[in-house]
């Protein structure tokens, strides 16, 4: 067993602790920068929140994620019924017949869709389609329910799961089979309250990124070729995974237009009593907001939680020394634990008697619980308790009369630092380009191209082509809101056309 | 437009309120003595709950259903996460050959399993099947993850759609091919403790049903024939449907004993270090108790909600006079609004303009709620709102400054009322027996027949055979905890057998 104050490094002193990790199998066996791909397995696997499933693409999320999920529904869930969605649930099976009516939509998702064919013994009469998106399930039933311009607007969301039976890369949270998530689908009687409620759904996904996951994300439009397919124009959040050199979208906040409204004749009655089309938007985040977390903030100790989102913001971990008081140590932990419950805050007592404090150390670390609380003879005879951050591991010891202001000031302090040291690995990863070969050259050296760019559909094919191999084809990842100063005559890095607009380019997850 | 007077009837005055139901096709077809079929189907539809899909057995939830499924989760959520459950996601897809691992299980479940065997236009490898419930998706992972005495209890829940593709009968929440449940699965060290959660567990459905849907049920346990494909024993809360004369199963807790623990190699080290095989439980309740809700209050206007899961408690609706001040009146009618969710009561204003009071008010009633406040002239002048009971018809005028005390204290009112005038029918039913003439007599009176059984199940599947019919066999619904005396020398009503219990016996859905 560690002492408090050998306790005071990261799982006690260096000897001690590696016998322990040994014997326990604790320790991480692949480093962030080393080996991108396996640290994320083996972090997503080791902090619980991932067990792998028998069939590939499809993974079980554990408390460790579904905890997150559930603190993020909160806030989103909330923010979006103050917006007056309504909440609805929508079957998981579409028909054939349905699914295939918008054309460009079909063909986006029809390779990556699940078909049930059988039903015991018996074939169906067709097959049925699992729903990958809700846009052709929900939308002959708008038509039959929007009459007037009084119908609108129309807001539906559901939380579900859908399925793209992909098999490229799985990837738990990131690319997988099966997912959770929320899709808002919205029907309005103009282009402009569609376009409005497109970025504040886009503000919404902003957040949840930046302030509650710590995570700094991009909005923008998407190009043509990587909008959603039938819709009119997708907005996006995009971040960035600097080890890996990759963007990944965040969330996506779509506007329709009318092309759906044509398809599945939605109309409604204006008020001069003319027939008039609607106006559509589709927006969903998914689970694979919490892998890019993981990917942001993990350490080659584990997971890193920013605390918004940490299912426990603090592990209280008893040090009880050869012939101390135990029992006046316990009892000081489970006081701490009752006065930070009061306070709101999620703190936990690892009261198990089996494992020594330097292993709880590293499993709570491993775990990425934003602060730890040592309790030992000497913090009890001081009246005073030891604080670790995992962000950053300092240590401090501070009065127990302090205990919940300071753990509140420390945890913000926390989202704060991780946010802001994300933000600074991205930007400095930012690389404005002008011309092809500094393309290339930043696209090896993993940046986030930020590029003048013509805007022309056959010049993204063009640089996808020229670009394939083995790390993928390079593409566009958004055009950012916040556009740097594009002076006259700038042009495009790839076609030598005139540029109409800085561009993210990058390879992507 | 109706006046305040005339508004006091439900909708205006019968003329004027027949003219505006035929113009607006908003009243009940179908009584629900007359044809309690198409009675049912009538008010899931026309009250906003339910949209018929286009694959048959699949239903669209709207808000008016989703918001009473919400409010029930977030109870029951609540009150598991107090014992100690913790939310997991296990996939949608299970394989063949994990899902064939309990004999009786699968037995039980194949017929009705739907079979994914496509994606785009590649067959699968193997068929996958969907979900018909999820012990066979999560008791491989459990064997993985229980290792030791300190691992137990396990206690998962997942909220979650499955899938069962039944052939007879759809309705409506009752009986569909996918429906959404929560799902507890969880793992104990002895069989005290397993069979301590199964009735902590089921005395949670009874309050579901008794104290938030209004809707009495018996808790009992269920026959050898009827309890769970593949587990110990099954408990269940009945419900009872006068107009059928059928009982529904609410919800079941079951005590899987050690079944699947064998065939899943479930174990764990106890603390005498040797090796024990777990005991677990499995229990569930679904949108299911929804259609018990509606089928059980409903009248011939539509829907009644009890106040603790009605989306909108109270409606106000202005009833502006001609010559009035319709401003003052509007303005009244918000203030009514705001102060009582202010007062946490979820109560809604109808200022819809192109709809007459007497119109609002036959929708309203067809929704179900609890409370329609109006606000006319008269009632401006008199300092008073006019509150009308949903549930009796009943109206009081009360000043404006009791306002949320005469709601609240309405509210509460109307909650008990339904339960017990529920509770009164449902008793009227009971028909206790004991001959078999008393039997099939009671069966063709439609009652909910409480009879001595011998309790052997071939006894069991010869009054099935008996009963058989256009109507269904008859069956056992449960052997109700609360058992009657039962004299020695009481025989069974079927087999003239020693009897050694009551039980509930009828048709059922």
């Amino acid at each position: 067993m560690s002492t408090n104050k050998g306790a005071g490094g990261a799982g006690g002193g260096g000897k001690k602790k590696k016998e322990v990790k040994k014997e326990t199998k604790l320790g991480m066996a692949y480093k962030k920068d080393d080996n991108f791909g396996e640290w994320y397995s083996e972090v997503v696997v080791n902090s619980e929140m991932i067990e792998y499933y028998d069939i590939s693409g499809c993974y079980i999320l554990r408390p460790w994620a579904m905890e997150i999920w559930e603190l993020l529904k909160e806030f989103f869930d909330a923010e979006i019924k103050k917006l007056k969605l309504k909440p609805y649930y929508f079957p998981l099976f579409v028909t054939e017949n349905v699914l295939q009516k918008e054309k460009d939509h079909i063909e986006g998702f029809a390779p990556e869709v699940a078909w049930v064919t059988k039903s015991g013994k018996s074939d169906l009469e067709a097959p049925i389609a699992i729903r990958p998106t809700s846009e052709t399930v929900m939308y002959p039933y708008f038509s039959k329910w929007i009459r007037s311009h009084r119908d609108l607007p129309l807001k539906c969301n559901q939380w579900c799961n859908v399925v793209r039976w992909e098999f490229s890369n799985p990837t738990p949270f990131i690319r997988s089979r099966e997912f959770l998530w929320q899709e808002g689908h919205t029907v309005f009687a103009n282009k402009e309250e569609a376009d409005e409620e497109v970025l504040q759904i886009l503000e919404l996904y902003r957040r949840i990124y930046e302030e509650f996951l710590a995570v700094p994300v991009s909005k923008g439009r998407k190009s043509e070729m990587e909008k959603f397919a039938g819709g009119l124009y997708t907005t996006s959040v995009e971040a960035f995974i600097p080890n890996t050199g990759r963007g990944i979208q965040g969330a996506t906040s779509h506007c329709l237009g009318q092309n759906f409204a044509k398809m599945f004749d939605i109309t409604f009655e204006n008020e001069k009593g003319e027939r008039s089309m609607v106006w559509q938007n589709s927006w969903a985040y998914t689970t694979r907001s919490i892998g890019v977390m993981v990917m942001t903030h993990g350490d080659d100790k584990g997971l890193v939680l920013p605390p918004k989102v940490a299912p426990v913001q603090v592990i209280i971990i008893p040090v009880p020394f050869k012939d101390a008081d135990t029992t006046a140590i316990k009892g000081a932990c489970e006081s701490a634990v009752y006065t930070l419950n009061q306070a709101g805050i999620r703190a936990d007592l690892d009261a198990r008697e089996n494992y020594s404090p330097g292993w709880k150390y590293s499993q709570w670390e491993m775990k990425g619980v934003p602060l730890r609380i040592e309790i030992g003879p000497k913090d009890l005879a001081n009246k005073q308790v030891r604080i670790v951050r995992r962000d950053n591991g300092t240590k401090v010891d501070i009065p127990s009369t302090d205990l919940v202001e300071q753990v509140r000031l420390l945890l913000n302090v926390i989202q704060v630092n991780l946010f802001e040291t994300a933000k600074q690995k991205r930007d400095a990863c930012i690389a404005p380009i002008s011309t092809w070969d500094e393309f290339t050259a930043a696209l090896n050296d993993k940046k986030l191209i930020l590029a003048p760019w013509c805007d022309e559909e056959e010049v993204e094919k063009d640089v996808k082509a020229r670009t394939k191999g083995e790390l993928g084809a390079a593409k566009t990842l958004c055009t950012p809101f916040d556009q740097p100063d594009l002076p006259s005559g700038t042009v495009c890095f790839a076609s030598g056309k005139a540029a109409t607009k800085w561009s993210f380019w990058g390879r992507s997850y």
